[in-house]
């Protein structure tokens, strides 16, 4: 396919949190290589230094970024030493991010995945602490400005480094309102009736407001992941569960799910 | 009144938090509605479902705006249901939230109110858990370029959902630096010179630099609302007061409160 | 030199917090005041009235910013005194705060500090509460627009409040990843070895990766500072030190540090 042309919208997911300037620092640094820039905050409060969650809320921005964005993630155990700096095509968006699995929903499907050739761009190979403010900004905003296209970036490549696959029916995320997202996909879901997790037992929905005020149940909610939540109240609370933990799913007699 | 022209910013008050990408998508699918949007972040840490204090925060950005904004307040303990979503002109700019109350400080006056016409705009009538995404952003995102305006949206309507009035003399809320707000307004004040609260009784002031650091003191703070706070420590530790404590007014000998 | 132009960039640092609307109305305020304004979030979480910690973050964005933003500060533990709010063009940039020492990293060389005149402007002399929106967001607006130009907005002066200096190797900061920032500057490093605190000695490495992972060592960080982290882990957790700690440098032997 031919390339998206980059809309100026430089977009950030890090795991910098909010107590320090490193996502101003960031933000500066996108707009210091490309003062038009628009830069847009998808969030900073990955748990640190955690591919996983990084790659879960990344996927919650699957077709919803303006075409031609360039999204800079940021999870980075890795940094310092020499892992890769990878910079995708996938869809109608730029993505770039540590090659440590992040990026696992964009490399799918028609995905064009390159390395930074951090030499040729006059970049430091080894960023020593902060390889986000002084790699992954700058060619961000040369990439949304215009001043470097994507195959000028860097050799394309064919073995990025992909997500490990979690053990099925686990809670693999706690969210703000205490809702226990897991990993069952709405696909997974045909013909089932009720979720088993810590001892309950509790009826699949079709949204929150379908059961009572303070009641258990489990929907498919806003990332097509089968979730446990209570209406109005906080499910890992009452349940006393965390990310990690198990469930299981039963189906309706005669149904195959 | 003429409409305000819509002038291109959307701002964004919600209940998601900062931990999870619930506030990163909201802004991704404003600007994918109108990639020229300016999103304006208003604050995202209303307490979960809290819809008084969402009404509260509002409340400190009116007349505040530039003219011509789209404002979306997302505190809506209601998802799921079939209550309404309306849309709000009052004053020279616009206002989307679920009718809950949560607009209270825009319904007053001039304020001329409509039902968001979800079936006429292709718009699912109930979504499942994440209506801020689902409705409101891109409503926003069209109201704000253009696509849509002000009146084809929706029918007029006129009896949104009220906020109930509190209890007078209560501290409705604690901010950040453990000052106490409570809803006595500085009209209420004509005459006061003390507030007693948790067994203390307080000077009311001018400003904090009137009492000496570490001095507990109530002034008219900026909601114009009155507030107890310590100069340069927090006055919701020192007292052990929470959110609904009680308060009294002291006036001098003469006054009429 | 010449002064520079201002780009439309308003960057802002406060110790607001993300809990309150307060960060969100200042963002509002700057942008009734210059609608084609770009807001530049720096951070809003600085400690509650920690000029220094305030000041140290800001140290983190020198060089970084866009030419010609209008940077404002705001950690104002003397709010409502009749303490000044100063104006400073400093390299390519100008910065707005109150006079209290915050603004020590762009207070040398060749900066130009003035003081906001705020009686011919028709601003309050002093704001009771919320003089970041009364006063420093409707400046920066003006600024950034194009309203008023740096020298009409006050005048000169030669005598800013300067921050006082920390005792040497001193722990200055916790950051969000549990790593120790100190106060000792890579110039200070010369032939230094190895660190000790709370009772360990700690290799100097050149980057985290140089050490096995959940191992302690010293580091020159991103701000240019000695920082004590462990590779993927809290430092302060598995020392509990805090900020204040003392430090000691060891050099090699025949080094002269």
């Amino acid at each position: 396919m031919s390339l998206p042309r980059p809309c100026g919208i430089v977009a950030l997911l890090t795991d910098y949190g909010s107590r320090d300037p490193y996502a101003g620092v960031l933000r500066a640094t996108v707009l210091r290589a490309y003062p038009k820039a628009q830069v847009l905050d998808l969030g900073h409060e990955v748990p640190a230094h955690d591919v996983a969650t990084g790659s879960l809320f990344l996927g919650a921005f699957a077709g919803r970024l303006p075409a031609g964005t360039v999204t800079v993630v940021v999870v980075d155990p890795g940094v310092g030493t020499d892992r890769r700096v990878l910079l995708v095509r996938s869809g109608d968006g730029y993505w770039l991010a540590p090659d440590n699995g992040v990026l696992e929903p964009v490399l799918g499907g028609d995905a064009e995945v390159r390395m930074l050739a951090l030499d040729h761009l006059g970049l430091p190979p080894r960023s020593r602490t902060f390889h986000g403010r002084d790699v992954l900004a700058p060619v961000a905003g040369w990439l949304a400005g215009g001043r470097y296209g994507f195959t000028a970036l860097g050799p394309r490549i064919d073995d990025p480094v992909r997500l490990p696959t979690l053990p099925p029916h686990t809670v693999v995320h706690v969210d703000h309102f205490g809702n226990l997202i897991t990993n069952v996909g709405a696909a997974g879901l045909d013909g089932a009736t009720h979720v088993r997790i810590a001892g309950q037992r509790l009826p699949i929905v079709g949204t929150y407001a379908d059961v009572a005020i303070g009641a258990l149940a489990a929907v498919v909610n806003s990332y097509e992941l089968l979730e446990i939540a209570i209406r109005e109240g906080s499910a890992a609370a009452r349940l006393g569960v965390h990310r990690g933990a198990g469930i299981s799913i039963e189906s309706a007699p005669g149904a195959r799910p």
